[in-house]
């Protein structure tokens, strides 16, 4: 077979193990060919190409980022998009099927293709942890370790002093890369989108650490929002629903403790390193075998399927399952959490 | 209630996260009282040990190794070891129940002590992942982390030289390790005590990569025994079962390629780096989720019982079921490997 | 002699290696004692100081921070300060000279105090590398290490989406941090203070990187201002001087170039990151023989002298020289960069 | 001009860095074009080499290796070597001058076609730090960082079991890899090859830490040989002047130890990991300032020159000063670290 190959959305450490084992596994096990489409669908729909060997994807699998390039481009919202121009082009430039690597928004535009007739099979991506029908997909663990290992340094240099020291993370909907950094770093309070905290209850820890002695370390996820702070942070653009975005969370909630208990406190935003450079060895074995395990759905004609991870185990799940909402942090994640929050 | 903690065994990252969040949820959510045992279970036979409390557990996750020491001390050959001494010695200093932390042996003689009437329950500790009952416990992902970046600096040496690069990991008898540091390296053969591979197989990969004009990465396990060299390794000491302990497979397969491929090859044998230094942030989350539910197991009364990962969750396991044989690498998942191997 | 150690103004990591140092080699080669003082000045002025044997020095080498706390405090401005006070207070608890670890602001007041009659000698410690009379000091290396790692893993997704990644790395005065971390991570164009370059010039070498196919890496210092962006970068409130603080400079470019190129671009301030953590091999031995050199001064009765790294050897130089200016970043080092920049 | 680039005898991160600044700079600043011949002298002499653009060199610093490739190959003991022979070659393909990164027999070599009328400058490269006329080259930091973070790793097994950890070095001839990671990671003896000491004297400092609590780390140039051990050492093959190799003194002295201490003890060898991977910002920033000061030189026409590292600023040296004997490990940085040595 002929097959395509295309990562969508946001970057992701990890996208290069997939394409790699992809790749070598259709070359070697079934004789397959492929392309390597650019900047996500935009170059499929575009027939903007590159042949991909097995020279092409030597030693990618320890690189970040996507050798493809990536865009946020939708195939129905494009002009020469739709099923229907896609069909031709594809068959124009002889792709049989197409795998697309991608987050909530890929694989929703996966799943409308592969209804649509499209043979298509997909690959969950997502650094924030939020897609459901998975345990965990790739980069996941890598934004754990970078914003782990910028907790350990913030601790030292909060504790020489005495200064409360706020890290802000990744995760616009879900708390996911919050609760774990911060629970590997022995955050003394995490602040996630799914759980209401007040600026109260969040200064009342911060001063039982505090007056032990200590420095304390607050990890909040960038989409968290104290009661009637939608206001102070407002004013970052809109969202693609036309609400506002808000923003700049850790810089407020830096300045409020500041303000309120009188304790130095300094604001620290990870920002996109947390998702650029190397994997970790876990997510280029995830990344590896959901390529594998692609190509294989490709090869049993799995249209609209997508590879995910239970337990050990690579299996195949409906795109549909993936797309049933966000994966958000259940309550009793949190709770077990708060168990080191505070005094 | 008040609790003695003991690690076991071979040393690991992750044990002072579990120590550090048992100590600090049965403060906090029980009024728990804690000692630590000193050097596994030779601390609470002669009760030597310390007080733990919260200061004492401060900032210790992110240290590799265990505040307590550990020795390979068991429960019923010491002196002054077996049921009714140790009963009275638990009496003695107060304790209520015991959570030992440690591999199959500790894990093997805490279940026996249940069975005997001591209240004990497990924490599962494996740097080899070689544990049923558990997807995965800490360590091994910190292992695998080692593996890999060391590995990745393999590559860059051996491909500026034309080299073979030979990686020896641990795992007696497991291939874990060097299956997933292998195939996150993207290692062109790994060898593994689970299967079966002839040095003339080995060579065959080794050529053809070489031949592609790229350096050969072989990531060998320590306990992979090619076909008829038991003798060539021999001569390292005793197993406890009285066999001659078998050693120095990196250094053999090394000398092996070189003489029959004429290709210059190095080994590098990772050794004791792979179970020091600080843990991931992987480690530190599931060591810590692993404490938490210690202490709610002890509260439970449920000796003979253990903490593991099934998937995302921490569930509770019967002891025995750690201790069904080893796990190891399955067929498929070498299957799945090998895809990367040779040409 | 009983000998006490201070740390003063913001920390760095390598403070640590040159406590242990100086301790250890007070205890073995002269039979010192020593203590502690905490929080800079303030603990001396103050007599609040812990004891300092062996035992507490064990292992700190490898850790950021400062055991003993630092602060700003002045020796002077102190109500309890001033040099009689001071002779006063040390006489009375004993301490016969002080090893005084410091930037520019502690190293003045310690001159000061030398010059007045109290035996201080100094450390130099900036990790902004802006003192004169040594090579370099501890905390820069480090620096510079979690910054280039930082900006390998802004290229790899700046890359993936064909951005304009920018950095801000410290250094409010001058432009050291930004010239070797931007100059590592093959910066296109670095901005420092000691350098006028218009926001033209900036998105010319801008647009020529990206209009190649690549993303451009910008490296910023925080105290860089273009011209005519005072207005724009202040309210950050004041500099010790009373002039208004200027801040965001990052993300001031950022947008600079987003509106007039057109080109998509992203801030990522590093901030309290580069500070903190463990020392890099070259800041503990660096840190190691500065506290060895210090104490020998102490011995030989050198107040108001200092340790200085001068090629590779460790010398004593007067503090006068220390405080001669800030040393900048030479014009000719800032040719050297440009090679790289633009296209 | 038309410049050719190799590298020659050992690899060492740091040598792409060279190559990319010399590119980007003879490009940019003088309009010159780029060869780099293949696996060093080799590709000189027989015209294997590659075009070398912009493009070629592009991200090319943070990898570690060369990809030039490098071998052991003699300028004079090539069939088609010598002078004659080789200018001949190189007018053939109009190369006008030739840029020489190696270690100390690559820059003889340099030197002796130099003064043969070869229009050839050098650029000093050697892992061990052994070159005299330079305070550093690239490479030696890159392999105390990773040598010191696998000391602080070897620490917390070596902690939990109260264990002798020995660690063994790279240091054929000198002892800097040694003295500096050692005095890094708090080493409690370092053994290097230019200072004699006994196995008694080792067993001495290894049970003074021992009892008192600590595990002892011992670091071991692999060139260490303690009094009448050559024996022992022997047989791992001939060196280049025909005498017996001597090899795996990690080994020995960890077998010494335990005999004669009966303290537990284990050796890890460090081996290739030591030279491979990311170079570290100090060697990047290094190598990219040697790159530029290499390329001056061969518009200077200084051949026979290299470039070096003086104190903060690059220089320009005849390679006779760099081919003066080794730089060995002076006795009072021995004396220096011996502070931190035993109790």
């Amino acid at each position: 077979m002929r097959i395509g190959l295309l990562t969508s959305g946001g970057d992701c450490p990890g996208l290069n193990a997939v394409i790699r084992s992809a790749v070598l596994h259709g070359i070697k096990s079934y004789g397959d060919e492929f392309v390597g489409f650019k900047a996500g669908w935009k170059g499929m729909i575009e027939a903007d190409y590159i042949d991909l060997g097995r020279q092409d994807v030597r030693g990618i699998a320890r690189e970040g980022g996507t050798i493809l390039g990536t865009s946020r481009t939708h195939p129905y919202n494009h002009p020469q998009g739709g099923p229907e121009k896609i069909a031709k082009q594809l068959k124009r430039h002889d792709v049989d099927a197409v795998i697309a690597i991608g987050g909530e928004g890929t694989l929703a535009g996966a799943k409308r293709l592969a209804d649509d007739g499209i043979p298509v099979v997909g690959v969950p991506k997502t650094i924030d942890n939020d897609l459901k029908a998975t345990d965990y997909t790739f980069g996941f663990d890598t934004a754990i370790s970078i914003a782990t290992d910028a907790m350990d340094r913030l601790r030292t240099t909060g504790e020489s002093h005495h200064r409360c020291m706020v890290s802000e993370v990744m995760g616009r909907h879900v708390g996911w890369i919050a609760l774990h950094s911060g629970m590997a770093a022995g955050a003394h309070a995490i602040l996630i989108p799914e759980q209401q905290v007040s600026i109260d209850q969040l200064c009342e820890w911060v001063e039982q650490v505090h007056s032990r002695g200590r420095s304390p370390l607050v990890v909040v996820a960038e989409g968290f929002i104290p009661e009637n702070a939608e206001e102070a942070l407002a004013g970052k653009g809109q969202e693609e629903d036309g609400r506002p975005r808000l923003g700049g969370i850790g810089e407020f909630i830096t300045t409020q403790i500041e303000e309120r208990t009188g304790i130095e406190s300094r604001n620290t935003t990870l920002g996109h390193i947390q998702r650029g450079g190397n994997p970790t060895g876990y997510d280029r074995v995830l990344g590896t075998r959901f390529g594998i395990k692609a190509l294989d759905l490709v090869h049993e004609q799995a249209w609209g399927h997508m590879a995910a991870l239970r337990g050990t185990e690579i299996v195949k799940v409906d795109l549909s399952e993936a797309l049933d909402g966000l994966k958000e942090v259940p309550s009793e994640r949190y709770e077990e959490a708060k168990i080191l929050f505070g005094r």
